[in-house]
């Protein structure tokens, strides 16, 4: 008999179907009994006898078939008569290791994690990947529907794109090679062989040494490039179109989802962009907060989000203005001014969820820059010389996933929008 | 000017258009000039004046405006009278390292791979890009269509699903790690954290000491995993359903490009299942071809597939009943005898492309077996926990995206169907 999904149950068909899914609770009264079934869809209630319930235990999978009939006081309207029902799945535990029906937000974050296979069982917890997977289905869809291409490049590469610092490096057949800390240098290499526009959805890996809220060490990074574009400002266009139709898409698929997190997505979006001087001097004038040459700290980010918020009633802010010594050495310079670049940050609720920019195009501005900073060509010849051929001006941005995940639901750690999260200290599960 | 992509262009619309591109050919005769624009999308002639043309050399981008014509003796029937030419990308070349316009299949396959972005510029070549990423959306549309989610599960990783023989390992923080061989223990578990159908796009890696035509060290592993499923047969319907509508997926998305390597794909599919020992005994009885013991090899491959098309006309054959002692120990042996497990591998034109199979899903079965197999159990504790909270039958199949791409065009060689390979020699570009 085909299975049927419970999303996909009717009210008011009296009618036989088969349902698969794990015991959520068991409430065994005098006169009934009560098992509610979880499936990846939904919560069901089933009205059982004493004997079909006989040795089932909470988080048992089970197949069941019945009838399906009508109950006002039934979550969703409706109830199943059970008629059968097969355990196809067993369990052995004394005791869960917390409960899935009823979940406590007390538990740590850490045995959440611990028990990831469970704690991924809470239905509020499995909304966030369903969030998750509407966002980067959008991503794909928005950016398809804008003559994007799909690429893969590899992971394990040669040499690293701002130098070879915070990398995990790999034993290739005995040759020291690296995990890349981003597809930069093949996006962009990707514009160049006449692909145009391009997007990736994949791994990005920082040997960075810090265990914080908002890092980890392997990430999804959803990535684009762009050639033949005018400027930097064309990318903040294509990213702020990309984020109003992300927000429609999310208020689309995902209404249940962000009812358990209580989240309110915008009707609509207009990005204030403001040059980072003067974000700067803002923070100064507004809240005494003194900022690093150059960049604004964690805190910074956080004051100038309730700035902007204040101020233009937006979650989101551009930083434009970067100077030209703190970004790396492929953004392109201002015309005017070649200490400042045409990059930018956007920042989503206090948290920096993407860097971007125009970068330089013209094989010899490249190859003099990297002169100047002291590269070393040869290690970047197979980067360099796709600049020989006609590469177009162009540019672009990468998101974080899970950050933007967390904070469009507003969660405390970075951990919980990764199925599996890998930190300094974690690589199991 | 909004930019124009050449396949969006119209016949009989005279209008002023704008488009960018790369210079593919010159053709400067005494009355006239032509230059033919390449775009991601298409080539189009551009009739320009010899002022317009002057310093431009191939591959060149540019930006161009001008008015749409009618030329029945043009590429497509148009043609454009050029009113304005801006070089926007520069060359640095003696000598193109081959021809784009005009290419030989004489051009080695490592020339190719050198010069990878230029070797992306070939229609011919560009084309197989397409084909595949119309194979991953189907995948991804079929299986969504089908009530799976999208996962991504972590690449580094603590112990190697098959033991640890052929990772590369990673050092991570200090510690030995490696990089995930396939997503099989975290696509199972997914399947017991409540998801219950999930798929995978994602790299796997194998440090395989060969350098052949049909393997990858890096690849995309399209993977798949279903609860709830009867047995094996399932899988292979759902695999077998999944082809029947890449075919058809296919044959919309992508005819130009097919025309161009004379593919012809299957209006019907009726994958033949044969067991393994069976296979082996036709091979010796057809061909005089000895198989090794529990597997055949890729010549047995080849013969069977030829065997296959001439007895049943199709590509395709899945071999079935494979022996305990030459699979994974997490697949699930036959109820009559515990010798074969419930496993399959898919052939297709005599390239093994999937390997698939229900998994034991019984948390004292999986742990006998370990035991019995000498594995160490504190090793996979992250993965055996999983079955001790109701696991439910069942089970799942990967197919390696640059195989099947190489198949359905007939390639020679696995690399060309990689945009940056990576090989035991090569890790650039």
């Amino acid at each position: 008999m085909k299975r049927t999904f419970i999303k996909d149950l009717k009210v008011c068909e009296e009618e036989k179907v088969s349902l698969r899914g794990w015991v959520h609770k068991i409430r065994d009264l005098a006169s009934v009994t009560f098992v509610m079934l979880r499936d990846k869809s939904g919560i069901i209630q089933l009205v059982c006898t004493k004997e079909q319930i006989k040795g089932l235990r909470l988080e048992n999978s089970i197949e069941v078939t019945g009838m399906v009939r009508e109950n006002e006081k039934a979550l969703g309207g409706i109830e199943i008569e059970a008629e059968k029902i097969d355990m196809v799945g067993k369990v052995y535990y004394d005791k869960l290791p917390f409960e899935i029906q009823g979940y406590k937000t007390k538990v740590s974050l850490e045995t959440q994690l611990d028990y990831r296979t469970m704690s991924l069982r809470i239905p509020k917890k499995k909304a966030i990947f369903k969030i998750q997977n509407e966002i980067e289905e959008s991503f794909r869809r928005f950016f398809k529907e804008n003559d994007f291409e799909e690429i893969h490049t590899p992971k394990i590469i040669n040499s690293g794109t701002e130098g070879g610092s915070e990398m995990f490096t790999v034993d290739y057949f005995g040759r020291r090679a690296f995990l890349a800390q981003s597809p930069q240098f093949y996006k962009q290499m990707m514009v160049g062989a006449g692909f145009e526009r391009v997007f990736e959805v994949g791994y990005a890996y920082r040997a960075e040494l810090h265990n914080t809220y908002r890092h980890l060490n392997e990430y999804i990074s959803l990535d684009v490039e762009i050639g033949f574009i005018k400027d930097e400002k064309d990318l903040m266009d294509i990213e702020e179109n990309f984020l109003r139709y992300m927000f429609k898409h999310l208020k689309e698929t995902c209404k249940e989802e962000l009812k358990l997190y209580d989240t309110e997505l915008p009707d609509e979006l207009n990005i204030p962009r403001i040059p980072l001087s003067e974000a700067q001097e803002i923070l100064l004038a507004e809240y005494g907060k003194k900022s690093p040459v150059g960049n604004i700290d964690n805190e910074g980010e956080l004051l100038f989000a309730q700035y902007v918020k204040e101020k233009y009633n937006c979650d989101f802010v551009f930083l434009t203005e970067y100077p030209t010594a703190k970004r790396p050495m492929y953004a392109m310079e201002c015309e005017d001014n070649p200490e400042i670049t045409k990059s930018f940050d956007l920042i989503y609720k206090g948290l920096e969820i993407t860097t971007g920019g125009q970068r330089i195009h013209d094989y010899e501005m490249l190859k003099g820059k990297m002169e100047r900073l002291g590269l070393d060509l040869e290690a970047f010849k197979f980067y360099l010389d796709t600049f020989k051929y006609g590469m177009p001006p162009h540019g672009g941005f990468a998101i974080g996933l899970e950050r933007i995940t967390k904070q469009v639901l507003d969660l405390s750690n970075i951990r919980e929008a990764a199925l599996f999260p890998r930190d300094m200290k974690r690589i199991e599960p």
